[in-house]
């Protein structure tokens, strides 16, 4: 129907949009991005008005090998600074560190990085290692989140167990990960109010990362939003692995605000995008809804993919079976 | 988060899954499907437990080109026995009338028919003309829908004025049809709550037809179905005309009852939607998307990727015009 002009939504000021690009998207090519892509990322994160960009891991290259992966698996300072130099911009820069991956000695000061916030990946049952590792973080001079992967498979009193342990740490912002790409928007909902819950109490934030496995990584991140999520995380074209996450390009559309501006993402596209689709596969497909269908990690569903594996029904029976077997 | 086993919904038997693939397809390619192609989605839909399926528009050959347009253009009952026989199965059959394209008097009583269901297609300004198609194929034995169109581009009072109009006819269902794939959820929401009020107070029902323009042909349909829509529109794969369809996979999953199957759809899927992937298309894709975005007809966004242009920026800049221009 038509409406008035101007903004459908009233302009939230607690909104961040945060871009995975690189970070996400290096699980795909581990991380061998070059200079100019990653520089065109950050060039359009800076020009839409983009609110953090995470430009990749911060792993050890103490634990894992420099041949294989490429810069910004590490993210070491020089890097980062080759990239965005002082970073005199509205755009904060971010990245990830997993647990078992990173030491946290390595970190350096705040006051040495242009780095900004501290975003911690971790599994309900590395929660105690993902918040010292939070602390470390803090003291240091960091914003920081902790996300908690894989909560598909985890018992809700678990989910506010952790909940409950985060609420008292100095943790910035909690993060909602919809590690599979399995959740529909009436659970996206139900999760949200409860992590919303607990961050009022403690004066933190919500944030949400979905993947776009059964079609719903855009609007599973506006229901959060809706549901008082404030960080959304977000990819130029979707990149990301598997079936990739909610595109930027939507998100910025729908969020309808001056301070966000579309046509720098699209240049992006036009230029970089269009022929790295020629060479990587992410995006959805049926291997990947069938992995979002089951609740299973996307490694079987990206190697179907990578094997042009089209046989559809033996791929479901298989993740059929998988599933009979865990239970 | 993991939840009890068995149904996260409760089941409504007032749902119907309602297929779209051959008429809304034909958009595509001109109505050319073999009869292959075209039986294969009817014995899909069977074995799917699809509550029906629409086999083309009924034109009339007096009025468009039967060299230009391939048989389920028209959807004669020759044609439609061909495929389907008596059939002696669960499934409806279904029909679209475009206003200004049938001629009412071509339409058989159902006792010659194997037809089940008329459905109206119809801008705001043919509501009459729609009203009068109804009231024949009622008269004639048929359930009957009218979709009305472009509704994104209608005042809200004007809809009402509709829905008013159609509460006092003989319709079975009112459909709510995005065909911009312009609308939100929120917009969905607001939309079939307004559109099921008209229809509960008189015992009607009310369908979603959505589109994929912004990724959100299934949220809307899912959000549609929790406001209270019973008739759900789906295509396998998301054939259909531009961004495509809500995707019957995703909806017969998602839906989670016994009475449907997933598997036979992606049987059909492997076999005939993955080389037809090569010859035409469709789904999701940016042109699409900024189409959405300004509300506007797809033909401009189907003629950018016809041409093969990746102009997004200029793609952009040029709907951004015409919709001033529209001002």
């Amino acid at each position: 129907m038509l409406t008035k002009h101007g903004s459908m939504l009233l302009e939230r000021e607690d909104v961040k949009v945060f871009d995975c690009t690189i970070r996400d998207g290096g699980l795909v090519n581990n991380y061998h991005f070059t200079d100019e892509f990653v520089k065109g990322v950050y060039d359009t994160c800076v020009k839409a008005g983009v609110d953090y960009m995470e430009i990749g891991k911060n792993n050890s290259p103490t634990l894992m090998s420099e041949d294989e992966y490429g810069a910004w698996n590490f993210s070491k300072e020089e890097d980062i600074r080759r990239i965005v130099g002082e970073n005199n911009t509205n755009t904060k820069i971010a990245v990830m560190s997993d647990i078992g991956r990173t030491v946290k000695e390595e970190l350096l000061p705040k006051s040495e990085s242009v780095v900004d916030m501290i975003r911690i990946a971790t599994y309900v049952h590395q929660i105690d290692e993902a918040i010292e590792l939070v602390e470390e973080a803090y003291a240091k001079g960091y914003e920081t989140t902790i996300n908690v992967m894989a909560v598909a498979k985890v018992f809700l009193e678990d989910i506010d167990e952790v909940l409950e342990k985060l609420s008292k740490t100095d943790v910035d912002v909690i993060y909602l990960a919809d590690t599979f790409g399995s959740f529909y928007p009436e659970e996206i909902k139900q999760l949200t109010l409860r992590y919303k819950k607990v961050a009022d109490a403690s004066g933190k934030r919500v944030g949400i990362h979905a993947h776009n496995n059964i079609q719903l990584g855009f609007a599973n991140t506006i229901e959060a939003m809706h549901c008082g999520a404030s960080f959304l995380d977000c990819t130029i074209s979707g990149l990301g692995r598997g079936a990739g996450n909610c595109a930027m390009e939507l998100l910025l559309s729908y969020l309808n605000d001056a301070k966000y501006d579309q046509l720098p993402v699209l240049k992006f596209i036009e230029k970089y995008i269009v022929p790295l689709e020629k060479e990587l596969d992410w995006g959805y497909s049926i291997p990947y809804m069938i992995s979002g269908q089951f609740v299973a990690h996307p490694r079987d569903a990206m190697k179907a993919r990578a094997n042009g594996d089209m046989n559809y029904v033996d791929f479901y029976r298989k993740m059929h079976k998988n599933k009979i077997d865990e239970m």
